[in-house]
């Protein structure tokens, strides 16, 4: 397994992202602390001098892990849910647009928040039809880039919080390249036995993150870190273990708290 | 340690209650499966008819173990943090309200979500000032009836989210009929060891809830309730266990399956 960093390649509101901003420089810097690659949260991938981020990484054998999209809901309210065709329109070509970016930087994208919340007085199932049309569409776009869904906790997403949930819509929408994405802070709060939930998962398994149970770098709360890599290694995941944490203290010592505990778990 | 489950008074938004309505009939429903006592959500004490309630618990030996004041907020947006001074004395003068029915059930009153959110633009500062004047105001209405501050996890309050916060905040108002309010599903985010956390409170623990990590009955998530029974066992409480947990699969299910678990650690 290997290791990175979720940065953000502009500033963002939503605070659980490592680093903000300085992108060459923050790129460089997880670098030196032995990540194996880095994770890019991206708004609008029209606002990425791609040039500049391709010879950072993967022209430098520093591979991009994934491409984070929820951006685009957090601050532009862009959603596959939204009951206005128009912004859901936008949100599909927003991840269009992100899957092309993805296949420069041979990476995965993300599909977690830009699900977006169901709105009162939206049926489930409504916008669960819109969600799934959204997907298979993204899906469709390029086959060789691969679309990972998280599910989110109770607290942030109203649709596909559980693991369950997502092995549910992967099975339904039977895409070769559409796989999940777990998060050990969001399945410490939703998974009665997150261990037994990445077993179910199995290799529907594209993409993992990991944060302690209070989002901070893993050590820093109770979530068993060598059981969850012992189990990951068991079913055979062989992908990215990707941080998306708070940056407390501060983000240079949460990116290298993290390196040195996970380091020593994953080898 | 006595076992109780959180009942609505009155039909709620806020759904992690074992039970809505049909006041009596639960109350008597609850006792008959076994439990030490009721906690009460109670959005506005007008609205209830007292001697029915004090007949039904108190007046039968059946205790209230606390009252608990969200719904003010979460129905009717009462809150001490409002920046409105108005809203704030409403909040307080809800509370006293709270203050007098708990003296006559001989129970404890809950502040933790009629905190508020602190709304953006104010100051933490400026907040947390009103929410210790608005508290220093409510503990000296009675001195004979107990407050308790519940710490709650990041995405329902922005102020006193630990359990250190909530021990900052006891001691700096420094009253002796205020305590704390701890509670598994909240800590279960928050804390990076339960245990610790509820020995550092020690004897400010007034009052406990319990439910799993997914606020489901104790049971159906990974808190280890053996090791936190043993540890409350230690720093001496001996209050009650008090159960808000969501009513799910369904009610009965949940109040039952609660109590058969719980009685098995507690006697």
């Amino acid at each position: 397994m290997k290791l990175s960093i979720v940065i953000s390649t502009q500033p963002a509101k939503f605070d659980a992202l490592a680093y903000k901003g300085q992108l060459a420089e923050n790129i460089i810097k997880i670098r030196r602390l032995g990540y194996d690659g880095v994770e890019l949260a991206v708004r609008d991938p029209e606002q990425i001098d791609l040039p500049t981020v391709k010879m950072l990484t993967v022209g430098r054998g520093f591979p991009v892990s994934a491409i984070g999209t929820g951006q685009a809901f957090g601050e532009e309210g862009l959603s596959f849910s939204d009951p206005d065709e128009k912004i859901r329109r936008e949100a599909i070509d927003r991840i269009k647009a992100q899957i092309a970016l993805a296949e420069q930087l041979e990476a995965l994208v993300i599909i977690g928040l830009i699900r977006g919340i169901v709105q009162p007085g939206i049926e489930t199932r409504q916008a669960n039809g819109w969600i799934l049309d959204a997907l298979s569409e993204c899906a469709s776009e390029n086959p060789s880039v691969s679309l990972v869904i998280e599910p989110c906790n109770r607290y942030e997403a109203n649709t596909v919080n559980t693991v369950n949930d997502g092995i549910e819509l992967i099975d339904k929408l039977g895409m070769s390249n559409v796989g999940l994405l777990l998060d050990t802070f969001h399945m410490n709060i939703e998974e009665p036995d997150m261990l037994q939930s990445i077993e179910n998962a199995g290799d529907r398994i594209f993409h993992f993150h990991i944060a302690d149970s209070n989002r901070w770098y893993p050590g820093a709360g109770h979530i068993d870190f060598p059981a969850v890599v012992e189990q990951l290694k068991r079913i055979g995941y062989d992908g990215f273990l990707s941080a998306e944490i708070i940056p407390m203290p501060d983000p240079d010592t949460a990116a290298a708290k993290n390196i040195s505990f996970m380091r020593g778990l994953v080898g």
